[in-house]
This record gives structure tokens, sequence and C-alpha cells, in this order.
């Protein structure tokens, strides 16, 4: 499998491209409104003085970061806003890479694409542990596949593409093995607003010198376009102090800054923003979620019910997650979801649906007509 | 020289910190108000669709890189909309020494910091070639300095920190000796509507494929903190058409994609402004570079006369550009310069003051009652 390019790109293009109508299923883009607060923040920087459109500080901005800080119970020197967890991710990797005590990543088979293309891309040997059939990771299969070369275990919970929100003993257990190999876990946390099992901690709970956490304001102010993230790294004084100098330094070297206006915009949001907001953020996609899977029930298909994220993978007897296969469902059924072929090995079966549309009855549906 | 952080930043911090007036001549932020058309385009952005909140293609806004595509003359296919100059330098050396043809880079003395951060960063053997008195680079010297081993010759013109802008010939000529060794010219031309001199012309003019031509709007519309820049690659197609792949690659895997807002702002200016405001911007310049060069004159410094970008650099007799004395001209002067040994060993004398203030004759007053 090819992962340099995700395909989500590609799987848009050929959607947008369609003759007919489709409903959109492939990108973790958010369809509803962003919090209020957002927009007036941009609003009122729009009309801000010059001197706040020149450079924020490269680390970002620093009321932002106190806030972020402020939330994660965190010092404010271990925070490093990033452009969307995309970068921040990036940096949690080339750091612990960086460190030169190993150059071995392991992942989850299936597997968010773009760590995979990451780790190509840094040249890093790549290791998949396959989850169970309900998306949970079994540690004494990570710990089986970590060894002295391993520099990186990167997880995500609430999980992409599965659903899966892994429980506190998962997280405490994969932060053992990165302590006992002296490697770092990369907890991307993206959809922690998107919890549904009251179950999700963070990673940050385990107050390990060995974790860095990964977040973003893409989902849960529904602005993914906007790029504002961050990662927590480990004290700076701590063993793995170096890991936040590398990755300042990294980011900025490779991006100078972060985009102000978006990272303004955030702020006030992340400061006026009410807890219900989230909340209907949550309801809405529960929602989605017993539709969807009521309809795919009435279809005969297999599916994961998500515990957390928006995204529902499905099987159909006799049609593999292939792209070829997404590509006639765009054309023959008018639903567009991505070939879990894309996400690695183990779910190669399956495809997978992002619940970020209010037709979800009528996707379900299409499906069932086409596929029943 | 430890090239790794900038050291704008420390600069900046320590001025912000002082107990007295100072005026800052440190960073590249422009003090003028963006072009009208920016601040509506952020406006309506923050009242538009739920949609536009999401990712923006990763290579950037269709229409944005349309607009810059036809201005620069170029196929749309070539143009990467980046997180300013600042990413595409970066994916510019890293698509050049990812050839793997070479690990070599030049650059001259002095040298834009990031440059140099850049090459350090990336494991690249770094060679630099002295400018003259004037800021202009000798072609014959880089030919020299060039090997089989050079992946990348990267120039600034109109240049930071020097003001030098080099006659077409002299782009000419590094074109020329970057196809001879199969290397690609970089060519940042961020300065590129603050040439004084009529002379400059782009190294994109050359319609050579060993050309990537590096910009932003930071500069022109006086945004340094939106981050939205662009590079122009060599043909797809080409002899050198993977580096444009390279570098999409690249910058999917490190930022997916770039701030949308931002990018909605510039496009919408990009249309609207006029020719005059970029004039406006020329004519203030000019005439702040006027009163502080004779300001300087009475002060008995030596200094060079810019014909490009913002930056006049001066030297004082007895008084070298050390880290340690531009504390001292903060704390006790009131001015705040950047260090000229930040810029290499050529200009290790010099001190670098940025005319992105109108105290310009009082900046001048100041250092001519210190060290005249």
């Amino acid at each position: 499998m090819d992962y340099e390019t995700p395909q989500f790109f590609r799987v848009m293009q050929y959607a947008a491209r369609a003759e007919r109508d489709v409903v959109d299923m492939v990108s973790g883009n958010p369809d509803w409104e962003p919090p209020a607060a957002l927009r007036e923040g941009l609003a009122e920087y729009a009309d801000g003085e010059v001197s706040d459109f020149q450079y924020p500080p490269s680390v970002g901005l620093t009321p932002l970061r106190d806030e972020i800080a402020e939330r994660r119970g965190v010092d404010r020197s271990r925070v490093l806003v990033t452009n969307g967890a995309g970068e921040a991710n990036h940096l949690a990797m080339t750091s612990a890479l960086d460190r030169g005590e190993g150059d071995e990543v392991i992942m989850t088979d299936p597997v968010y694409p773009y760590y995979a293309g990451r780790a190509n891309l840094l040249n890093a040997e790549s290791t998949y542990v396959p989850v169970d059939e309900t998306g949970q990771v079994d540690p004494a299969a990570v710990r089986e596949a970590t060894t002295d070369d391993t520099a990186a275990i990167v997880v995500n919970s609430p999980n992409n593409p599965t659903g899966a929100v892994y429980p506190p003993e998962t997280i405490e257990s994969l932060v053992e093995i990165a302590e006992d190999h002296d490697a770092v876990l990369v907890s991307d946390e993206v959809y922690d607003h998107f919890d549904y099992t009251g179950d999700f901690e963070s990673a940050l709970a385990t107050d390990s010198d060995h974790v860095v956490a990964t977040n973003s304001f893409s989902k849960s102010m529904a602005i993914t376009g906007f790029r504002v993230g961050y990662a927590v790294f480990p004290d700076e004084d701590g063993p793995l102090g170096e890991l936040v100098e590398r990755a300042r330094t990294r980011h900025m070297i490779q991006n100078v800054a972060g985009s102000r206006p978006a990272q303004y915009a955030v702020l006030r949001a992340l400061r006026e923003t009410p807890p219900e907001y989230y909340e209907r953020s949550r309801e809405r996609l529960r929602e989605r979620i017993d539709r969807f899977t009521d309809a795919l029930d009435a279809a005969g298909a297999e599916y994961t019910t998500p515990g957390g994220s928006f995204y529902v993978m499905a099987r159909f007897d006799g049609f593999p997650g292939t792209m070829e296969n997404v590509e006639r469902l765009i054309d023959e059924a008018g639903v567009a979801g991505m070939p879990g072929e894309a996400f690695g090995e183990s779910r190669a079966d399956w495809l997978r649906f992002a619940l970020v549309t209010p037709r979800v009855d009528e996707a379900a549906e299409r499906l069932a007509d086409y596929l029943g």
C-alpha cells in the first residue's frame, strides 16, 4: 500500500466530478456550525490593528497557549501550537525519531494513513499491530512488537477509522511500554470531544515523560480548514525535554509560525464557547450513528458501532473495500466513502463512512438498494 | 554560528522586555495598512458557509493558484500554495536534497538565517559565498564553489539583509550554473514588490527547468502573520518534474493544507488591490530610506543604500554587530536592530535596521547621540 499520498483527496475529487448526486461521506469535514464566538473572533480580527496582522510567536499566540495549558493542566512551556494536528503529529514523530535512539514507528492496523505516509517519508521502519474486531488494541501485542529500536508508538483514540475508544488501562499499558523501551507514545486525541462511551481519558493523565499528546480544534469546532492544532510535550526539564526543543526548532524552520487570524478566532471561541456546543455536536453524531447503523442492519451489512469519533466501518458481502469499489459506489449508488484498504490490510474488506452529512438515512438506503 | 534558532525572536523578546521606549527595527514586520480588500475578504469569510471552513485543497485554493499562475505566466500545476515563503523555501530545499543527487547547499554570506538553519536541520553541507561590499554576488565565485554534490543554490533578491537587487545577468548566470551541475536554483523573491532600482526580474524569466521561485504575500500585503506564500516549481513533465511531486507530498504530510481564512482573504486582495497600493508602499520605504541614511550620514556611520527590500545595514566604528551590542543599543539608546553576526561572518561588524517604523528619524538620532 502506497501511503505517501493519502487517498482522501483522490476520492473527494472523484466524487466531485461525478455526474450524479453523491452523498459525501469521505472526509472528516464536519458539516455543522462552528461556535458563534469563532465567527465573531474572526470578524473582530479582520477589523483589528495592523500589528496584529504580523507574525505571531512561532510557538503560538501566548494567550492561546495559556488557555490550552490551563485546560490540559500543564505548564505553558510544554504547549506548541501547530498547523493543525497534522503538523503536531509530524513534529511529535520527527522529534522522537531525531533522538537517534531508534528508527522504528509502531502503529495500529487499520492506521490513519497520514501516520503511515509520514513514517514512510521519514524513512522510519514501520511496524503495524492489528487491532481486534472491535477496533481495540491489545497492549500485549504492542509490547511484543516493540524493540530497542522503537522510537515512537502512535495511537489515536477515539479512533479514525474504527471508532474505538481505548480504555484508560490500555493507554496506561502503552505508556508503560514506551517507558520501558525509552520510546515516545504519540497519542493523537483529536476526537476527544466525540467520546460516546464516557471512558476516554487523555494520555496526559498518566503524567509520563514519554507521552506527546496531540490535538486540534478542527473537529471540535468544525473548522478543519483553519489549521490550528497543538502538541503537549514532556516537560522540557525532564528526561525527554529535548523533544519540545526539537519540535520548536523544526516548526520554526518549516513553517516559521502558524496563521494568526485562525489562532485568534480559535482563542476567542475557546474562551467563550459553552459546554453545550460540544454536547450538541455529540448528540447530533449519536443520532446519526443510530440512524445509519439501523439502516445498515436493514441492509444486512456488518458494521462496527463507534464508541467515539464519527466514522462507521461497514462490510458488505462480496464487495471488498477497494478503490475500484469506492468509485463504483459513487457512480452507481451515489454514496462516497473511503476504501478500507486505504487504512491497511486488516480492514481491506471494509468501507469507511464519515457521518458528516445530515443525509445518513438516504445514504444507507442507497447502499441497501445497491448492495442489499 | 548556530543558525538553528534564528535570533529574530530573541531580539524581539529582549526589546519587548526593555523598560524604556524602544524603536523596533528588528523584524521584517510591515507597519503599514494591508490592502482594504484583504480586510473585506476576511470579514466576508467570517460570515461564510460552513463548507468554506473545511480543508482547502492541500496545494491551495484553486482560484488562488490560478491568480498566481496567471501573474507568473506559468501553468497552475507548477504552483503550490504554502504556509508563507518559509514553507515554500523549506519545500524547495528538501525537494532538491531528496533527489539524492547531492547534499550540498550553496548560500551567500551574509545569509538570511532561516536558509542556514534549514540547511543545518536537513544535514546538508553548507557552503557560503561572500558577497561584495554592495551586496552583489559574483557568479564566478558561485561557479567555483559549486560541485557535483551541489543540490541547491539559494539566493534572495531583493536581498535581506543587504538590500541588494541582483541584475538579470546575475540571475541568468546562477541559473546556468545550476543547470550545468544538475542543481536547483531556489530564488526567494519575497521582496519583489520592493525594488527601487527597476532592475529586478524574477528567475522565472529564464524559463529554466532548474529554478524554483518562492514568494509570499507577507511583505507585499503587510500580513506576515497570515502565512500565505507559494513556490513555482519546474514543469512536472520536465526533467525535474519530481520536485513538485516531492514538495506536494511533503507539504501534505507535514501540514495537510494551509489555513483557509488567510488564503481566502489573500485571494480577494490579489484580485482587487490596485497597483497604486504597492506603489505607495515603495514610496513610503524610499522616503524612509532617504531619511534614515541622511541621519546615518550625519552620525558618521558607514552604510549601504538598499536597492530593494526594506533593510539598511550600518557600521559604527568600534561597535561591532554582536548580540551584546544589540542588547546594549536597546537598553542604552532605545533602538532595536539585528546583529550582523546573525547573518554570517562577512557582516559581523554591521547592524541591520528594518525600516518598518515611521520613527526612522528618531531612531537615527538616538543612534547618532549614542554612537556618533
